[in-house]
């Protein structure tokens, strides 16, 4: 018998009545996008910390930013044993398209084994799965196997802006040896996945100016250099037709990845057939010497995201406009630093400027890539926890996307993250009819369970090699 | 004494008349973008036919089309005198944005010698100058000295999409001479202007997609071809830096002008201080071997006026977009024909488009170069009108832009048209604030009843030299 089973038969016994606690989080409209929800987000944020409060945590406080409020609460009575960070987030993508929607998004209800609602996978389902760990512990043995501070944001899906300045405030108090998130997706149903690896991101807004008013292009035309030709001409000056990208300097930090990581990428990650199913294409582009998983994750990519200039209403209009804007997302690999790479981008895009048009880049969002080391101890008690919790060998995956939060744990903590998603690949995440399988509910509640008991030294972490 | 004089005798006595008239007219709101206006143009168009008939034309006429109504009449017992087409029209501008205007735009007011109100110059103030001159004439002598034909349309404010097939159904009904429409500047105060060149043109509009969605740039960047970065590519490759087009074919109809005529246009047209100030730019852009004046109207340009594609909100977004759009204007010289061009254009779009996108080209508008004889006897009728008119010489000048009306008048019936403006080039036409210099109101119906009777052999054609 381990000590992990009284709260587990704690979890299953209240487990009809958690899920009803989650629907009570669920219904605070906390859209972090919106101005006019900021008093719904600090609603959401009192009942959370209070929530924190009642389950056993202590100095559970709301913390304001100069944006919506972090949520912080700690457990630290655990003498000689590690401290684990638990991060999440509560504010949730827009509902909108509310028209297709079809049970209201703020009233979460069950259908079948599913939680439909805006947040119920992304991320309020996952990280409560958390907060009712920390439950069933404190309720059934009065302690933790380990210290806890539970770290929770209001900023995760605008981009973080006000989190690793309060981190970097903060280094002592938030003093911890691992951290623990999960706001990603299994690979199936009982195929458990762990994230190994997350690209960096430098977002710009590159913007292309010619004269002060837009101009008649029959009067105008020929003599004027036109903006939008010229931001055309910038951004395919950026990178090949595969997709290389001809910055000078870009590829610096970029590692070429061992022969070994590149056959065991090969084993546990997404076949091109994946990918190109999810992606909804037929014809794959890139970097020929690279699989699309490859491409994805371990190199460096730059996608347009939008470009605005000009008449956009239908038919024809007969001008030069006086200014177009893009937005360039660059995802960034290996050692490659964001604020480094902004350098080069805007130098070359400097050169690349005519002296006919003149250009400014904006820098919109940094966030470093991520890598966590899969053989590192904590990390393989995540890898025991979900292989007991899930009934099966959790997958190391890296992921393309990007998290400014786990990115800066790891630069200003110095700190490796836990990836442990609850998701299902289809949850419709940001999209309508946001759905978490509940069975992944309660199986995130058990890995909780398990990861705080492996890491507090009942486990048998070192009879394992999850490499 | 001449036969024009009673008729200007009388013009000068009704001077103040036509004018409160004229405030009548620019009262219709009739914005023929606005489809809830089309009452409005209705409504304008049956007020215009009443006024036809009651100056003396006949066979007053309001013609329905498929989009809002042409309006006609005539006056045809000039046996053996030519016929001349008076075109003009009567639809406007959009007057947005309201609240620039000093007044409101369809309450005409005189502010001193200027009258304000949307259409004031473009181009009701124009085409009513050519209807006082015919009732001046009807009035004081009870006929005309040469045969008329007045067509006014109501959508040359969106591309006169339906004006070309109703000449091509009716080119025996609409038999003439010559054509002469007032819709344009003089190059200032007592500078009167006769534009004998205008560029054709021809819209397209250039959409580009990779799969069926937006897809999550962190997850899918670097794996599928992002239709705004192939946008880019495909525009990037239309034209070189200097705006020299790069689509094979283009350029084997563009003839090279004669020196004699380079060296009429150093003297006649604008300089390049003029265009830049008017530009408000202080670096021109283009080839090389031509001044501005001739890159803007015998050279063919290519202006990207609009470009949509992806997020275009504050912030960052993590997309690839579905899906890009740009709307490509051509302007084109000499013999270059739109729908060849635009075949030029789609199989060379059709060649850069790589195989992990699609692209559809679609035209949008198409109208031929216009090209005036300058020694044409009846645009030599037309220049000593002006000078008679307005005091001064006329500059013959060309036009960078386009006359879709114009150019029918010459590829349908054949005609060529005298070109002569009594706008100032300040007249803020398509801007808030739009007037008319009321003193070029008067000399315009000067003009109207000289040109007549210069056209019917009073005057004295032969003995000027307008080359």
């Amino acid at each position: 018998m381990s000590r992990a089973d009284q709260p587990l038969a704690y979890a299953r016994t209240q487990g009809a009545h958690f899920v009803e606690e989650l629907k009570e989080f669920i219904r605070f409209p906390s859209v972090s996008a919106r101005p006019e929800h900021g008093g719904e987000l600090r609603k959401c944020a009192a009942w959370l910390a209070a929530h924190l409060a009642r389950v056993g945590l202590e100095r559970a406080t709301v913390i304001p930013t100069p944006g919506h409020p972090l949520v912080y609460a700690e457990w630290l009575q655990a003498r000689d044993a590690p401290t684990v960070l638990i991060y999440g987030h509560y504010d949730v993508q827009p509902a909108e398209p509310l028209d297709q929607w079809r049970s209201p998004p703020f009233e979460p209800v069950e259908l079948r084994d599913e939680l439909h609602g805006r947040g119920a996978s992304d991320d309020k389902g996952q990280m409560f799965a958390h907060i009712k760990a920390i439950e069933s512990c404190l309720r059934t043995s009065g302690r933790l196997p380990v210290n806890v501070r539970c770290l929770f944001e209001g900023e995760e899906e605008i981009g973080s802006l006000n989190f690793a300045p309060f981190l970097a405030k903060n280094r002592m108090a938030l003093a911890a040896d691992v951290v623990v998130v999960s706001d990603s997706a299994t690979r199936g149903k009982d195929r458990p996945a762990i994230t190994y690896g997350m690209r960096g991101a430098l977002n710009l807004e590159l913007r292309v100016k010619s004269g002060k008013a837009d101009l008649h292009d029959g009067l105008f035309g020929g003599s004027v250099h036109n903006p939008l030709q010229g931001l055309c001409d910038i951004i395919s000056r950026l990178q090949t037709s595969n997709g290389v990208i001809k910055v000078p300097g870009f590829y610096d930090r970029v590692r070429e990845i061992t022969a070994d990581e590149r056959a065991y990428m090969a084993r546990q990650g997404l076949t091109d057939e994946e990918i190109m199913t999810a992606a909804g294409i037929t014809r794959s582009w890139g970097d020929p010497g690279y699989t699309l998983y490859e491409r994805t994750t371990i190199r460096p990519a730059l996608s347009v995201s939008g470009i605005a200039g000009g008449y956009q209403g239908p038919g024809p209009k007969s001008i030069i406009p006086a200014e177009a804007v893009a937005k360039l997302n660059f995802r960034l690999v290996a050692e490659q630093q964001p604020r480094e790479i902004y350098q080069l981008v805007r130098d070359h895009v400097a050169r690349l400027t005519p002296a006919t048009l003149q250009s400014r880049t904006t820098l919109q969002l940094a966030a470093d890539p991520v890598t966590v080391p899969r053989r590192h101890p904590f990390i393989r008690a995540a890898a025991l926890a979900c292989h007991k919790a899930f009934g099966a060998t959790p997958a190391f995956v890296r992921s393309g996307g990007t998290n400014p939060a786990v990115a800066a744990f790891q630069r200003i903590l110095g700190l490796p993250t836990a990836l442990v998603g609850f998701g299902l690949p289809d949850d419709r995440i940001h999209a309508p009819n946001e759905k978490f399988h509940l069975p992944n509910f309660h199986k995130g509640i058990a890995f909780g369970i398990r990861f705080l008991h492996e890491l507090g030294g009942s486990g048998s972490v070192m009879s394992h090699d999850y490499r």
